[in-house]
């Protein structure tokens, strides 16, 4: 067994004393432990503990400056645009939910972009944020290059993950998608594991779509999302992300040899403005009882909306602790 | 051949007269007829000349309220629900984008939602409509079911197409997809030219994946857009249409034996408000450049963004006579 189990608390409070020393006020390092905590309490491996290492090695390369908060750079009304000056990213997408929700409480809609900031870790996470507090999430942020273009061979648009949430009772209905069909994580598990993926995931070397993630890994070309329509989908992520903030492009940002100052758009919609306000719920657990009411089609993948399994997981892992990988949490516990 | 070229502004004209002899003010008529024509310059045919007929049937069942306009239900700042009345839907799209567009001009950025309105034919009009004038747009409707949810064998979700725009020089750059892999309307033409389609497009009635467009013509299972990830998207635009708006959401729509009072969202954002305006035009340029300078992959796939082949369209269009299939000529002459 290669995996440890590990209270949340244990996990958050072993994370914020590393934060604190390197540099975090306390404040802020329990914040942003509680973001890499969460992720993986929330069953998001990947952008959770398992990142936290990585996100560590940014702050001493210089390219995470902890001190840094964003900055007013113009306020049009609903729309502000902020200068994440290369704080943690998880803190200042946090920073730019919260105030994206401000706006949208004086304004109906409010949309914070962030330019020079960085990876925000699980997009999910500002989707919760602001779902849970009543709001209408839309956010997305673009990447490195990461994937080719439909019709391209090399790499040349990030898979630029887009997050949609909308409240639903005490939880909320979040979709949090990268553009590309699978992750890298995901395909590197499945090589781990001695397995194909479910449906085609990329291009192997001779340019055949494949499910090999070995393959796919090989190549270096994973599928946009639904082939051309993923692409283009990425591509106005991006150009959307950079012109609205003012900050790096896709291109850009791939001109570092790490992930540095990418750009983000943050925005809200209070639900309590609307006419319709009293009956939402209503029509949330209707769409969503009908969508479950499915006839299965038997192939081995249960129908379920986006957000379902987050919840089933957290229950979980509050349950049984958080697991944790055993030399991931060798590394971590000697940072 | 079964095509003929008819020139923009005769086939204008005759739509324009069809649609007053039902009770369109001669205003109306001439800007909605403007809408249909356009889509066929532009090369989308499926939701222009060829959609008219089943327009003109919709005014005549009563499902189209010819005289109906939207009127404002709720203001909230930059947020506005309005009713559509179940009037024309190219004539309350418009209108919703225009009125978005005065909302992000006082606040930045400004939503419209439209309960009740009907069928907005292309909505990559809505895009290029807020692009041409310097705006960003993002904009969806629901649609009735069409599509079954991943993992699901009946249909539960629609394909409701999703737009992002933004101005690129004095066009624009427009993304308009459903969230099918394959519009029925492709498929359909498939057959008929007895083409496989690129990729798989859905399940046959085995419940395999195939590329067999018959076959899932046959299924009524076309497939979401990357799989579990369109089926999320899918869901998330429906709920977002249906609560933002206080209209019916696919499933309400379903109820209906035909498609009647959808729901839609109108965002858009003022770019001359943000402190970058002025570098804005070069940033697109430049992500386009690199974009464009993909290495190809030699699958037959060229690579372009979304919105190139539209203006590549218009402008053949335009020196040709837009393409009209006789048949379809011949049932709208005797409208």
């Amino acid at each position: 067994m290669n995996k440890i189990y590990i209270p949340l608390e244990t996990l958050q409070e072993t994370l914020a004393q590393i934060l604190l020393k390197h540099g975090f006020t306390s404040e802020k390092a329990v914040k942003c432990a509680a973001v890499f905590a969460q992720n993986s309490l929330e069953g998001v491996y990947s952008h959770g503990v398992n990142r936290f290492p990585r996100f560590v090695r940014y702050i001493r390369e210089g390219y995470i400056d902890v001190n840094a908060a964003p900055s007013l750079v113009n306020a049009a009304g609903a729309a502000e645009q902020w200068n994440g000056n290369l704080g943690p990213g998880p803190l200042n997408a946090t920073f730019a939910t919260e105030r994206a929700m401000q706006l949208a409480e004086a304004n109906g809609i409010g949309m914070v972009t962030l330019a020079h900031t960085n990876h925000w870790m699980r997009g999910g996470t500002y989707g919760w944020q602001a779902a849970r507090q009543g709001f209408v999430f839309l956010g997305w942020t673009n990447t490195e290059a990461n994937m080719p273009a439909w019709g391209g061979k090399n790499k040349k648009t990030g898979n630029n993950p887009l997050v949609f949430a909308v409240p639903f009772g005490e939880e909320a209905i979040v979709l949090d998608m990268a553009l590309s069909q699978f992750s890298f994580g995901t395909m590197e598990n499945s090589v781990l594991e001695g397995k194909k993926l479910s449906v085609a995931g990329g291009f192997d070397r001779n340019g055949q779509l494949t499910d090999s993630p070995s393959e796919i890994l090989a190549s270096r070309r994973p599928l946009p999302v639904g082939y051309w329509k993923g692409s283009g989908l990425s591509l106005l992520l991006d150009i959307l992300a950079a012109i609205l903030s003012g900050g790096k492009s896709t291109s850009e940002v791939s001109k570092h040899p790490d992930e540095v100052g990418v750009s983000q758009v943050f925005i809200a919609i209070r639900l309590q403005k609307l006419h319709n306000f009293p009956a939402i719920q209503q029509t949330i657990a209707g769409i969503i009882d009908d969508f479950l009411h499915s006839e299965p089609a038997g192939n081995g993948f249960p129908v379920r909306y986006p957000g379902q399994r987050v919840v089933e997981t957290r229950r979980e892992n509050q349950a049984q602790g958080i697991p944790v990988n055993r030399k991931v949490w060798e590394e971590i516990t000697s940072l």
